[in-house]
């Protein structure tokens, strides 16, 4: 069994490590690139970062397999032994425009369980990280599960796409909240969730944008799934809610409603 | 000609000791009361705040006329000397679910002149303030205009309620622009206009949620007006729109066309 503390002192080293580098990119300057169209960007930070943090890795962990937004996929499926997901910048419209509310994020697993996920909003300096079996941290600061609030009782954080195209009926279930937000980072809006915040979040992800998140969500007894109730399966996009369970309840019940 | 500086001193210190009174809203609790439906509250922290504002203003300036969200509301039109808007707390809904993500805001106009603007981002303690006569801050930093973006290169702030309706067409340049954001306070979506973080942001508000904001955009060369292109009239509520110049040329054209 890999020591967890051990692993923890390693990895938040590194995201210390990637803020000076991101942050110094003011003044080194930064590429943009499109991948699959305008809205879809990729930097010279984004790789600059995901090659950063393999480097890392294959020198602490040789034989580990690793997943990244920017790189190689190893398969998770068969995995054995210590298995990684990267997503370098999540946000990177955020990072480009607006030079915040963006986060970066690892996710562990060994022998493909959960081991530790982190999320971190790199300008505010806040890392929240955890797993099953140490809990859920900011920083140094142990987090509690948020109260398992109805979906009347808290804001909604939502896909701007599917809130604009009422993607599954969606909309209805924004007005039987207190309100949609739209923060343009899954990252970002997973730690809303974590800590209570937001009742929940709803979009359109790869595995690498909701791993981390899911790991810590779950140590929080908050319910991570697909909307039609499945688990996720680190293999491709999916439409993915995180929420409290009665939330979860609530919405699943009015998005997989025949209409 | 009120000295604007000595004003500044005064009115900062308030803010600073608002920000003590709503930390302290932790301990003391707070009370949360529907005004017209189930998603407009307030709270005694908003009700509070503003009765603070107004008794350092009456001490201080008692010839003044007020404006506030949660009392009497002076008329603005025929108003001589010093005419303040006040908005204690503005994001209610994320104040009282998020502790985060709301405002505090003051107008000053002087003979029905913009004199000062303030947008106060409590929980981060940045104070957003200047006007037409001393230019823009961030607390003690002066901000230069945001560039003249295009649409298609910002992103943009909406109302979530005229996003989902797809209000006056506003989809169409929500998707010629990078992308929407719903933050939840009019406040904290001026500042990231002012920051040039939003390339603009439009809602339907009333004079105290765009009083500041407007004299601190127009203070940045930004255009704050109705989408119809009127001037705002500080009486009613009206659908504004905060942007680059040519971003606020674009989506005006697309929200005003014949359908």
């Amino acid at each position: 069994m890999t020591d967890q503390l051990e692993l923890h002192e390693k990895i938040s080293s590194w995201f210390h490590s990637a803020r000076d580098q991101i942050l110094n990119s003011k003044q080194t300057g930064l590429n943009v690139d499109y991948k699959t169209s305008r809205l879809d960007l990729v930097t010279n930070m984004d790789r600059g970062i995901e090659k950063f943090y393999r480097e890392k890795i294959r020198e602490n962990f040789p034989d580990s397999n690793i997943m990244g937004e920017e790189g190689q996929k190893d398969e998770f499926r068969s995995s054995q032994g210590l298995f990684w997901v990267i997503d370098p910048i999540d946000g990177t419209m955020n990072f480009v425009k607006q030079g915040t509310h963006f986060a970066s994020m690892i996710a562990v697993y060994q022998d493909q369980k959960p081991l530790l996920g982190y999320i971190y909003d790199v300008i505010n300096d806040h890392l929240y990280w955890g797993g099953p079996g140490l809990g859920v941290y900011r920083d140094d600061q142990k987090l509690t599960a948020p109260m398992d609030l109805a979906l009347a009782d808290g804001l909604l954080g939502v896909n701007g796409a599917m809130l604009m195209h009422n993607y599954r009926n969606v909309q209805t279930a924004v007005k039987q909240s207190a309100g949609a937000r739209i923060y343009g980072s899954a990252g970002i809006e997973f730690i809303h969730v974590l800590q209570g915040q937001c009742v929940g979040y709803l979009s359109h992800l790869r595995p690498w944008d909701y791993a981390a998140g899911a790991i810590l969500a779950e140590s929080l007894n908050l319910i991570v799934k697909t909307i039609d109730g499945q688990p996720l399966g680190m293999v491709e996009s999916e439409d993915v809610l995180v929420a409290t369970p009665q939330a979860y309840r609530q919405i699943t019940g009015i998005m997989t409603a025949e209409s």
